[in-house]
């Protein structure tokens, strides 16, 4: 874990975390200059790709947000490739089983932990070359809890050494169990699924980490002692603000 | 004039226009679908330069709101091919002559009106073969009036034939004039400039446009009957609604 | 399926297919507005990545074709992406066994028919934020059957949930049968085996599809009842179409 | 001029150029391999900018055909980046005047021919670092008639050291003398005012190029002892292709 | 193999390779140029993707350096694309068994040897239509021995059908085996297991290959008779020159 | 003049100023981390466009090199660009005569002292809202001499008000003025005409600049009292290092 991680949870603070859909460097450097204490490039869902994802990590690197990414899948390549371009962690998709979170793990951690192959480009460059000294013990490896699948796994995944801990998404957790991908749950069951993840995960001395689409949700996440908690996508504070400018042009009138 | 310009006109509406600096589909897709009547590519204090513009019509094209562009400069070269690749309209910077404004207009529209060059590629490819018969009546072009050469100039530019009107950049013209680039000037004398410029437009049966950051500025200058306001830009909306996230975090707290 | 999909069926015609292999949405637009039913994105053989595919999805979004594409390969993260990018269907190469097609069928199809995880920035920008209540219906599914694993197996691929059709590759199908890349063979064995898949899928009450390169060709498979027919590939139009420029102007000397 | 066309000339025969609207390298390669002597990169109708056109230029580098730029306009900036990038030769748009005429030249040539800026970076990696000594004898420079104002200067035009020829665009020809963009015209009068430029140009000891659309039509030019011919872009071909393949196969029907 | 491959080794020469991890056509042509006998993109560790990749291998076509690529992973998707683009071999990271070098082996080869997919769209269009038929042949095919499991795997993976060699990569190497990632080893017990494999590799009659940092390093590999030898990366060479140039200034001050 | 030009004024060294001609991120954030006190984005003969410079002023955020640029060519649109996006100063090509360098103060200074345009999107993330109010003082602009008409009108060249210096580029002034495009001159009178330049500029108070190719030759600058000097491009770098290394490899065998 990096520095602001390690400090957010001595003070007891949740982790604050942004989130980048938008293939640019221009939006991703104005997202994270906003203030989040870290931010995650989304190559999964996001419209991103590594060769914006490069640029995006070049461009944040500009702020004081801590750089994440989120795989487009649990695939080796990608995940090494975004760490060696300077990713400080990854946000894996769909992690259903302790042998899938293993595999999330060796991608991550270099030998003996895990099998990263050796080679970090950028990451040396801004870090220096005794970065890989080091990299083990910063880089944050979270695993995405969002099937039942993962949820029925969930003791073993959490025991698998070298996850730091495990991000809910909500939207797939309730598809799959509830066959309803709403992402910020008014459904006790859904409520209550969500709740027993972090509830294992902290009890497993483990980062518990939320997505969420809204600041107000965040915040009552973090009021639940959740760890780590996203608010806010660059698209949706892009397509809700025009359409708020819009109401408010309209409504001004 | 395009149809949506002409309608709003009818109804004594004032256009919406949106405007984008990030160079991304994406976001031009995610903005353009807000609901503004137009929506400006800006390639002079944007990040975008000609192959994003080109993705980004592209992206506007799923939408229906109408693509203008504004150019990096008052040169024919770049301001050609953005009407090649299907803007419908060009907002010019720092007009400040009628050897200026026939200038522009010369990019602008086919002979004998002006000397825009043949090779509508893209152009007639959305709007068909035909395209070129009706293009000089329906591209919208609007010079930039921002300096005090430019004021001192109004009467000679609103004279040019083909020119469908003026826009005034606020803050390039309280920095020409006052000293102060205030985009939403709260000075007297300043405001007093603008408004003439708006008279002065309309008393020659011109379009008076204007550039607003915020809806509530925009919203009361379609009050004072501009014709077009812009309201909104991409990279603003994305710091604005970053920064009111965190704050509508913490403040929650 | 989508709408021009069951119209075709209905009406008794084959869908027609073009397709796309260079990397760039002014060709992808061009092609797309010539008037095919569907047109694919060719991730696998053609030379297009996923930021080229998001432009080229945008760009055919201003036509009225059906954008399909082509991943790289069966692999869950890539077709996802496409899906999200609002492709509105797959055609997955080298789908050799009933596991193959149902991990393809898996990335295709959100719970419980599949595990297609949930975010569809694109796909709901443009069709809406209901868009994942239909999108099982309407995104087709094609498995392409190419080798001799893949039709020793056809029944069980056949019989695969969620599966809407196969899509014969004729080149590797005869290369993997009988050693001989055909495009469009004329090895009576390969158009017997090739015969076979087509009414092994629609005695299955699947749509059986075919890759042809000429637009005799494939309407000759139309008329053999095909429901599905590709004809016509941007590369080999521009380069047959720039030799016979040549020829012609050679010729008419 | 380069070797091929010297040797063209030597022959007797035209020289047979394609065109090239696509921001593509891999559409740029298939169209160079086709076999024509040279090959342009449109930068003024088509939708490529440099980055597009430097990939462009090491795509035609895999082939035989002489790669030629068209810049966005009679602009030094870009018209030297191109030759730097490699391009052997300019055919810049709307040349009306000789002082235009000199300003094309001054941008292509070394001194003292001209004020072409040193730093031929590409250039010299592929021809030695001895390229600059031969540049101003090999790189082409053909100014475009395009306008009653060109054809009124054509004497002058034609007597700017330094310049090699003339291209005539007929379609902005026509749009300018007659209000018709008519590519291959049929009017008498643009046949007669297009004939009179080769004749001017010839009798100066310049090369006559005209642009064509189709084949037959720069058939019939070379027939007319034009030096040098365009025939056929990618885009004309894509589209046209794609609605034969069409057609075709509605027809085969 | 390719023809250098085979010259190389009758004349009892290693192959001398360079290495591009810089995503650039410009940076890819100048080094391609130096004088490599192959020279590889690296899509593993290089900052490199696959659309810079395309580029990149047409600009290395403008040089004599035979193209290789290493892939992001042992992923048949995107082995089969680099070598559809132009690549003409794959060094393939973290083959750790037999079972991984045949997959690797199915991806390079078509059929009967492998099931490589058919469409080699840019390598047949610069190689000819008959790319196919040798295409077997003329691949290059490296497995790279990195780890523990692969070193006591070896023999088996050396048996395998339609490998050519094996590369090794020291610094995963010696971090797998001794906790250290040295590029250019001195430990005895690193050297002297990346000897075995040599020796292992020549006994089995394949070519073994080994990556070097420096121009030194790699004249010793070549003197201990490894048949290919990479020997400094476009990273490598540009960190290091600067800080040199950096370096004599203030020396010479 | 930003903190480290005066600095280093004040230090009585020459700055030093390293090149950067490869249109990517990655290269630029190499070089940028070698230790130059400035680094110039070259978009005159580099292979670089506005996008990528936008790409490598994020990269050079990254390090503690100030990032400045070469614009295309003296034209306010591209350079009042640069400087929204951050370049913190200009090196402009072809200064000719008095009017074309207050042409370029024009372009980089905010009124009364010229007439850039306000709209510092970048500029201003990157060092807050009030970074108009600083610009006009911090922002470097340097004009190149490179002609006769140059050096003859050098006195009012160095006259204008809003200039901060002069950039000798040898290879043009020696091709100019003795028909020698040599970079590191050691003609007698090339070398006096040179000179004469910084005598000019520090009679006049202004910074005297000068383009080398060497650290070596860059060190004698230096020593002879220039202002500020050049020494090293990447592409330079990676052309003689990678020469080195070949030859390095071959001599030790």
């Amino acid at each position: 874990m990096s520095d602001i991680i390690r400090q957010r949870r001595a003070e007891g603070r949740a982790i604050l975390n942004g989130w980048l859909s938008i293939p640019s460097g221009i939006s991703a450097e104005i997202m994270a200059r906003a203030g989040w204490d870290t931010i995650t490039i989304d190559l999964q869902h996001g419209m991103i790709d590594l060769p914006d994802a490069i640029q995006m990590l070049q461009a944040i690197g500009n702020t004081s947000a801590l750089p994440l990414a989120r795989p487009e899948w649990n695939e080796p390549g990608q995940i090494m490739k975004l760490l060696d371009a300077g990713a400080m962690g990854i946000i894996c998709p769909m992690v259903n089983s302790a042998e899938e979170a293993r595999r999330l793990v060796a991608a991550c951690r270099y030998a003996p932990l895990g099998e990263r192959s050796f080679g970090p480009l950028r990451a040396s460059l801004i870090h220096g070359a005794d970065y890989w000294k080091t990299a083990n013990e910063k880089i944050l490896v979270l695993a995405m809890i969002e099937t039942r699948r993962a949820l029925d796994a969930l003791d073993e995944i959490l025991a698998v050494e070298g996850l730091d801990g495990v991000y809910v998404g909500p939207a797939d957790f309730g598809l799959s169990l509830f066959g309803n991908p709403d992402s910020e749950p008014e459904d006790e069951r859904a409520i209550a699924a969500i709740a027993s993840v972090r509830q294992k995960a902290q009890a497993a001395g483990r980062i518990a980490a939320v997505h969420n689409l809204s600041a107000e949700h965040a915040r009552r996440m973090a009021g639940q002692k959740w760890d780590f908690v996203t608010a806010g996508s660059d698209t949706r504070i892009l397509s809700q603000g025009a359409a708020s400018y819009i109401q408010r042009f309209n409504d001004a009138g």
